[in-house]
């Protein structure tokens, strides 16, 4: 679960701005390639990760990105909505794509499956040194219990998708025995959000590739049948990505 | 790996003044049933997680807990060698079990469960909220390069105490296939440290005990073998504790 710990999201309101002419553009290339948007959140997350949440400021945001505080209060409406944001980055896609799968008529391991590839790969496109935004002190407050929830359920997906996994490779005892374990599949998951500590993207992706065989290793999928199971896994996750126009991790697109 | 991403440590100095008459002691027990030497840990452990580190005074550490700066001086020498402290108290631990494990005849699959086993209990019984402390990012400057080293060690034990296990289970081919993914191991114990995150001590008692399982589970030990194994590894445990005079955590001793 999560020493990774993504402390989770609220679903993300409406895009301010977004397509309407005449108002400041959320999605205009910069010279580092990067919208108004992700600036605010990249420069956000680095004063969260260096001087705290309380100490850092608004005004500290805007200035670091260069901007009018006018700006960054035409994308966010405060501090909070900052820090939400960039937490629901990494659930709300995920909760999204397992709404997805769980609408499509897959056999309930590459369900599982598809849905674990998916989560890694939104945890490694990760710009935001989100594994020290995830350990904000502030997070363990009240006023952060809401963002709890997105995660939850994202939790007890993982839970659902993997009982019925269990359901169609074990007798029932077997998979109710099995069943006790499932965290695991999310806690091998998330702690993918660490890996950047042990340096390079090349370890990162090496250690998404183990932690899929492994989620199937744990549901007690045979050793023959993993390729093919990945294999399934992945053309269920070309449609959906097809569907929503969301470009694959792994192709390189967006991975610095 | 490590999602859970201890940062690591180095060996811990000598304890200045343990049993030495005349000089401020290091284990009286106060108030609140911590030594001196605990309570400063604790509290620069709070200060740095809520302040961040560069911020934190060792004057501020010292008020906190009502002590002089003085006193603090005489058990730890400056700012840094409390982080490094903090950051060795959960590492140091595993690497003298793991060289103990080592030098004794056991079968290699008990071997690595009790090591998984003894660090797990380690992590459990974490009363610094460590899960703050790794992910600070002074973390990631050279300055604390070195406190890396340990951690290093002790994933590279995982690995070799794992090689080992897999040799003793499966022909040469598929043991190599599955020691691709051995750091997964590491990933799941380390991956404890956020339990905390999900409330309660008995879900991180509950995810530990997972844990235990997955990683033999990981190994490809059969269902069924993996009971005695853990008996095996907990009898290791017990004769270890008892020789160095640790008590066991799940006894309830150190909970807290």
């Amino acid at each position: 679960m999560t020493d990774a710990g993504r402390q989770a999201a609220v679903p993300p309101g409406r895009q301010p701005g977004e397509g309407k002419p005449g108002r400041p553009r959320s999605a205009p290339k910069r010279h580092n390639g990067l919208s108004t948007r992700e600036e605010i959140l990249q420069a956000a997350s680095r004063l969260f990760g260096e001087q705290g949440y309380a100490k850092t400021t608004t005004r500290q945001i805007a200035d670091t990105v260069g901007i009018k505080q006018s700006t960054l209060y035409y994308h966010f409406a405060d501090k909070r909505a900052l820090l939400v944001s960039l937490l629901s980055s990494t659930v709300t896609p995920a909760l999204a794509c397992a709404r997805w799968l769980g609408e499509r008529d897959l056999d309930p391991v590459v369900r599982l499956c598809a849905l674990v590839s998916f989560d890694l790969d939104t945890l490694l496109r990760d710009r935001h040194n989100l594994h020290v935004v995830y350990h904000l002190p502030e997070l363990e407050t009240d006023d952060f219990t809401p963002t709890r929830a997105a995660q939850t359920v994202l939790r007890d997906t993982y839970r659902d998708f993997s009982r019925a996994a269990l359901a169609s490779l074990h007798p029932p005892r077997e998979a109710a025995e099995l069943a006790e374990d499932m965290d695991l599949v999310f806690a091998l998951v998330e702690a993918s959000v660490s890996q950047r500590q042990w340096g390079g993207e090349e370890n990162r992706f090496r250690y998404a590739t183990s932690a899929l065989r492994g989620s199937l290793r744990l549901l007690g999928v045979a050793r023959a049948d993993i390729p093919d199971v990945i294999t399934r896994a992945e053309q269920a996750l070309a449609d959906y990505r097809a569907e929503v126009g969301d470009p694959p991790l792994r192709s390189g697109h967006d991975a610095g």
